[in-house]
């Protein structure tokens, strides 16, 4: 086992910290709650953001930038805004420090006390929401379709890496419509673009569905969210998407003049993931042996590594191993060659394993006789040799083969742990005992939500959008239901 | 004119503001001193970042990000460093807000008070060497080689958009080597990136030289710099290249072991450039019709207009635009097909030279019978009818020398506007009445240099790095001197 990773069935936190830390991914830092993101993890940040970017222009977003400062009265005007988020929050009083008499350091200078004080954005809605209205006056100036890469500050109580952290990452659109229909459109569509980014680049199945009003984010008139099933049992959310409706146009007065000239209020939606996603990824995929990663995106596909006794070897493998090399790089894909000397090559297999690098090629004596390599694959851990002849085409195959089977695997384990029961003992005893999905009918009400919440620490994950209506009667109360929600305990 | 921009000799310093904001790069944010980047602006930044992060990758650096806060005591570790930077910045004094009791609001809540105050970074050299400390043991360890993309908090007092403003965005490259030598090395090598990006993207001829003590960055041994010039003429720093010696090592009791087992301090460079660079474009190549922007950091390359007297010619038009469009976009180019019927082509001529775009082709009735289409450069103006046939080539070919000929042109103003001389008078009369960079002895004390910078508010830009040894008199005080240094007031 490589680097003593704790085994993940013993004790799930801490195989996820263990394997976060040990493929350096990123660590705690000096300053509570906020972490260290290292250069691997942070490339795999940024494989994220290409990918997202992309779909983000391609479904014709742009990029801005606004302030990471907000003032703090412009939390007080939107009434369930103020509620969720102005609360346990970063807050700039104060704009010098200078030297303290005593000689024992800086400390704040209390005459340089800001008027109204600042507050570091948790999300930006308020500050551009505030800028927008300069920016609207008819239905000409509309859509506005805007995203934002910044990052956020949550004063978080526990924080885990990745998963909660008091500074994080994210991406956040923010866009204004003319009409309801068009804001609401826009929502489902980013959802859309979400769950094709979870499925097809992170591999991850996901369930699309609707918050109810507890879970929703604060202002918003709907929360669509995507929820993934992580190997312990336990839900992650992993984007969503709010239908704002004309919350925040009226808090800052937002209005336009449409085709027949009547004023209205501007419609709004806002959409984000986050570096959280890095935590999904390791926590859906990976096993004992360290990360698993899905090739689109890994930040290193191949690794190639020479078995050799003497120098005269590795000057063939070399040359061998960099013409592959040069193959695959022209075909984009990112490899590595390892000649250290200073390493073993089996540390070097547990090294590479650990990374999770979807493909580890091997060159040995015997197969400079037989023009030969080893390929392994890292999600299955199988070995085959090949001829070295056209192995190029066999690593782009098994490239699309390995992003597939995380997926499928992942698709089987969401489907083998998700439950339907009418009976509420065995819903408590799956969420307790088993842990996964459990599907089961609710009679609408934020009490009986609330009253599963506290027997079970199970939430309603969402009400499923792609579902058939079904009649039948609430798990608790036995009230009459129509549809089964997403029940699970979540992170 | 275009939407009545002021005229650049009447007003530069309004000129440069009016082009800002209506050119829609940018605007001040209800956030005092923070500005909101518009995306016409940011996706200027995009292509800078694009480029930029190429080149650092292309040196063997990977990007990581570091915690926004940075502890206050982390200033006071490096005695120089905490002068330069620990005053005037953005303290967190506070985690919570709660409804204040009169109904009034938000306020903070005095028991949620940091036991110490967080300051928002103003450069991360503190937390990064904090960090690296845990990094490195030994010389295997070495060389780190990161950049970080973030955003910056520094308290101006008197901001402007782009050039000075209380938040930016920018790069910090952070390395850390085993020897003085490797260091010093890398100081220079990202020195000459900075001067290959600003040559070959922002079309910007730089000066490349060293700081004198009084203008070098708070905490290092020496600062290299690229110093540009600006059409009014100031100069304008574009970006550094700090060699830190030791001192970071020191404060953060950073020490590794050397290949023969002996301890050593670690030896650190930094090197950023911001969100300024945009606005350096905008100085350093627009007119009195707009912005004027180098191919390789416009985010549109070609518009296409049409111009017609009705639809039967439209569709004809339409199709040749789209036709050619398709072959520009295939080869990479940008390109904007503008067949709106609410604006004139008048009016569109004169929005897409305020946003400076380098290339507009306008297809009109004429040019459907003669199978031509008439091309005008944004950098001179000029215009011509070509074949539509071929008419791809043409442009592509166009492009080059677009961003060519706008480098030249800079260069010739700066070449123009260089000065020498050894009378103080003459000195004081070019700086007040000409502008631009004055080569001059000086004796190398800092005293002279505070005086000379009373006098005529110029400054050392830097001590160059590429001229010949020269003996001559101070031009203020007849001292010895054996170089020329250059000066100039700046931004």
């Amino acid at each position: 086992m490589a680097k003593e990773v704790t085994n993940k069935e013993e004790n799930y936190s801490k195989w996820y910290n263990d394997l976060v830390i040990k493929a350096e991914l990123a660590e705690n830092s000096s300053v509570r709650g906020c972490m260290v993101i290292k250069p691997y993890g942070y490339s795999i940040w940024e494989k994220m953001q290409a990918a997202l970017d992309k779909m983000f222009k391609d479904t014709g977003h742009t990029n801005a930038y606004f302030p990471l400062f907000i003032p703090k009265s412009f939390f007080s005007k939107e009434a369930k805004h103020v509620e969720g988020f102005a609360k346990e929050c970063a807050i700039v009083t104060h704009y010098r420090l200078k030297n303290a008499e005593d000689g024992s350091g800086l400390e704040v200078d209390p005459e340089a006390k800001l008027e109204e004080e600042l507050i570091i954005r948790p999300t930006s809605e308020t500050i551009i929401w505030s800028t927008y209205k300069n920016w609207i006056q008819s239905y000409r100036d509309l859509p506005i379709l805007i995203n934002q890469w910044a990052n956020i500050v949550r004063w978080e109580m526990r924080t885990r890496l990745f998963l909660r952290t008091t500074e994080f990452l994210w991406q956040e659109g923010h866009t204004a419509h003319a009409t309801r229909e068009e804001a609401v459109e826009e929502t489902y569509r980013m959802l859309d673009v979400y769950t094709d980014f979870a499925q097809n680049y992170l591999a991850l199945p996901v369930i699309k569905g609707v918050k109810t009003e507890n879970e929703r984010f604060a202002g918003a008139i709907d929360t669509l969210t995507i929820e993934a099933l992580m190997q312990d049992g336990k839900a992650l959310q992993s984007g969503t998407s709010h239908f704002l409706g004309q919350n925040f146009a009226k808090a800052f007065d937002v209005m336009f003049t449409d085709k027949h000239g009547k004023m209205d209020y501007v419609w709004a939606t806002s959409w984000g993931v986050t570096t959280r996603l890095v935590g999904a990824l390791v926590m859906a995929h990976s096993d004992d042996n360290g990360l698993v990663l899905p090739p689109k995106l890994a930040p290193i596909h191949v690794v190639i590594i020479p078995i050799y006794n003497n120098n005269d070897q590795l000057a063939v493998i070399s040359e061998k191993a960099e013409k592959i090399k040069k193959q695959l790089t022209d075909k984009g894909l990112s490899v590595k060659y390892d000649s250290r000397d200073t390493h073993k090559p089996g540390w070097k297999f547990a090294e590479y394993e650990l990374k999770g690098v979807p493909l580890r090629l091997a060159i040995g004596p015997k197969d400079i006789e037989n023009q030969t390599a080893e390929i392994a694959r890292r999600d299955t851990l199988q070995k085959h040799t090949y001829p070295q002849e056209g192995i190029e085409k066999v690593i782009i195959t098994l490239m699309d083969e390995i992003q597939e089977n995380i997926f499928k695997k992942a698709l089987d384990f969401k489907e083998k742990n998700t439950y339907k029961t009418d009976d509420y003992e065995e819903f408590k005893d799956i969420i307790e005992n088993k842990g996964g999905f459990v599907l089961a009918h609710w009679d609408g009400t934020s009490e009986t939500e609330l009253r599963i919440k506290e027997d079970t620490m199970a939430t309603i994950r969402c009400v499923l959008m792609e579902s058939e209506p079904e009649d039948g009667k609430c798990i608790l109360t036995g009230k009459p239901s129509k549809q089964r929600v997403l029940f699970a305990r979540s992170y």
